[in-house]
């Protein structure tokens, strides 16, 4: 059987962007899917996005960066292939009817062609984070409104969608996130509290960027996972635990209340949860790579340490206290992951002024507004930018 | 929600019984089931029954073992529970269309009241494995003909059936089964063939009977349980693995051609798989105990090694000979750890007369017979004798 469908990739040049034309080429070699490509959109990378317009024949191209038009026509000279550049033109792309959209364009950029492609009833793959934390209830009522459907991409949520029965949310015990670690999952909080940019950067299993290697080393990443989760899967913050998994080879797991755990395992590949998201309820058969536990040898387990990964606790707090607290810890969290890689504040440092921000928004009543899908992504804009000030202030605080 | 099903308990005194009863019990009480008593049968253990026949008051309740017929019905007189006994009593209690039977009789004598009770349409619990090996085609298809279904109850099997996807059976890449590795599992073959009976019934795990515990020893309990896989869910042998996983936590996997594994996990408690029958595709609550990976701190895993477990390699032959070769390696098997228990062979010849049992049937064509829905009971007990007598043959010149 070949599974037939129109894609677009929103973000077509970053690593979940050229996983996913990589794994669509070898299930349309193996087979296995017939894909025709609507619309690729990136945001700098003209030399990547060309090539890829070349091969995929997609209706529209667009690049983000306006100056960097020019140069996506001369590439593109003689293809046939329609190039476009700007905001508008990315919810263009967004909103041009493909089945199946790849939401993979990084930050808080991703929200808007999200939404876009939400409103047109198309299956989301979503590797977007922001579109959950600052306006996930907001983004998936839209889709849900639309006859779509949200998909997440990245492992752990991906792992809970595969073994999460429909049928019975109600009778989930619990949702298990697991996480590496990082690079601090051993250090003594007073050896945390001396280490430097270079020592939070060295993530254990992972080459990733600055950003996401240090919310790995405050374990905040955990933290925006349990509010995605939250989201995804209607599941309130006390039944979302966080188990810390070296290895990362068990993805993640749903508890259910008949005793019965069931978890999702793979060796780490980006491609299975694309995959996964692009046949569901079916699977795509395609060249890759199996996972032998033999060779594994062993996996092991240990219960996050509050005391050293406060974000966890944090997270869950905003998520109790539901309203924009999510978005603005996810903003406060990314002002201060920046002071840290600036070496203004220490690595300690970086929670702490996540909940001093917090707590200064919730005094004054600035986390209390609900966003619904219309106003959506003025809110979570709104948010961001209050959240990015008062965490200011807090890093001023400490920092003068 | 409450679950409501009418029960029939096959086998209601022993270890799978009395776990089903005590899981009724507690859903029960714990409000998510309402449960009404069919029948009861069991084979001896005429105290527990009548204990049980009063606490749930059944329409029948059925005692294997006729001499036992009288103190039944002293210890159920004024009750007004209908009591009876031997074979046909059996068949009849099993036949009476209870909404969901557990089919839980020990060994051969299961086989005819579970075909009784698929032919009912009722939802067939399975913890009987030799209505599976002898006659699991009939079985299957005599149960989809009356509109029922059968849900296998032992941990494996219910780990890989909690994780089969329905819709993309033709995805499968491997169902991987997990074994203990039982007492050898670190030995050479050299002290394997050494090993007294003592030794072989030593299991790391498990307090088991002795013809289980040596199956889990030479590790043809995986060997049936590749062939009762390959029934249950129409997987050919080459897609069965076994792996080794000391810690018996992870049940059973399965592998899909996406790249993704699925895996059910929980603590060594029979009653999960049994609410799993009970309630699929539904969950039932009841206080579980759950399963906490931080306590548990480390799983392992290893391929089993061929030449110290012969039995794997033997069975995928079996399973791939087909016919009835399946239900003679059964039998040559439970011929062959009987001779080891009475210390007439060593521990490496169990599964070596198990071989040339099969080998000697072969050659004379006694494997070839396919068991129809109807003919099935018949042409397995034939098998059965059969493969005892040349087992028996076999045996007989080892020893002398």
């Amino acid at each position: 059987m070949t599974l037939r469908r129109t894609v677009t990739v929103l973000g077509s040049t970053g690593s979940v962007g050229v996983s996913t034309l990589d794994l669509l080429e070898q299930a349309v070699a193996h087979g296995s899917a017939e894909v025709e490509i609507v619309a690729l959109v990136a945001g700098r990378n003209v030399e990547k996005l060309a090539e890829q317009a070349l091969q995929w024949r997609p209706k529209l191209v667009v690049i983000q960066d306006e100056s960097l038009l020019d140069e996506l026509r001369a590439r593109l000279d003689g293809s046939g292939v329609r190039a476009a550049a700007g905001p508008e033109a990315v919810l263009e792309a967004a909103g041009m009817g493909a089945e199946w959209v790849m939401s993979a364009i990084v930050g808080a950029a991703g929200l808007a062609p999200t939404l876009a492609a939400a409103r047109t009833g198309a299956i989301i793959a979503l590797a977007n984070k922001e579109s959950l934390i600052c306006a996930g209830p907001a983004l998936l009522e839209t889709a849900r409104r639309a006859g779509g459907v949200v998909i997440p991409v990245d492992s752990e949520h991906s792992a809970i969608f595969q073994v999460l029965q429909p049928d019975c949310l109600e009778r989930v015990a619990r949702l298990i996130l697991t996480a590496s670690g990082g690079p601090f999952r051993s250090w003594t909080r007073e050896a945390m509290g001396r280490a430097t940019r270079e020592q939070a950067l060295a993530h254990p299993n992972w080459n990733m960027g600055a950003k996401i290697s240090i919310d790995s080393a405050t374990m905040m990443n955990k933290g925006l996972e349990m509010i995605e989760a939250a989201y995804l899967f209607s599941t309130p913050a006390d039944r979302i635990d966080v188990l810390i998994h070296p290895q990362s080879v068990i993805h993640s797991l749903v508890e259910y209340q008949d005793g019965s755990t069931l978890a999702q395992l793979g060796p780490p590949d980006m491609r299975t949860p694309i995959a996964c998201a692009y046949a569901w309820p079916d699977r795509l058969a395609w060249p890759a790579p199996g996972l032998d536990l033999g060779a594994v040898g062993s996996l092991t387990f240990e219960p996050p340490d509050p005391e050293r990964f406060p974000s966890i606790a944090l997270a869950r707090s905003a998520l109790t206290a539901g309203g924009m607290a999510p978005a603005a810890m996810n903003a406060a969290n990314e002002a201060a992951v920046a002071a840290f890689l600036d070496r203004r504040i220490g690595f300690l440092d970086i929670v702490a002024v996540v909940a001093e921000t917090l707590q200064r928004m919730d005094a004054v009543g600035e986390l209390d507004t609900g966003a619904n899908a219309d106003g959506a992504l003025e809110i979570a804009m709104t948010t961001d930018g209050s959240a990015r000030r008062v965490a200011a202030e807090v890093l001023a605080g400490l920092t003068h």
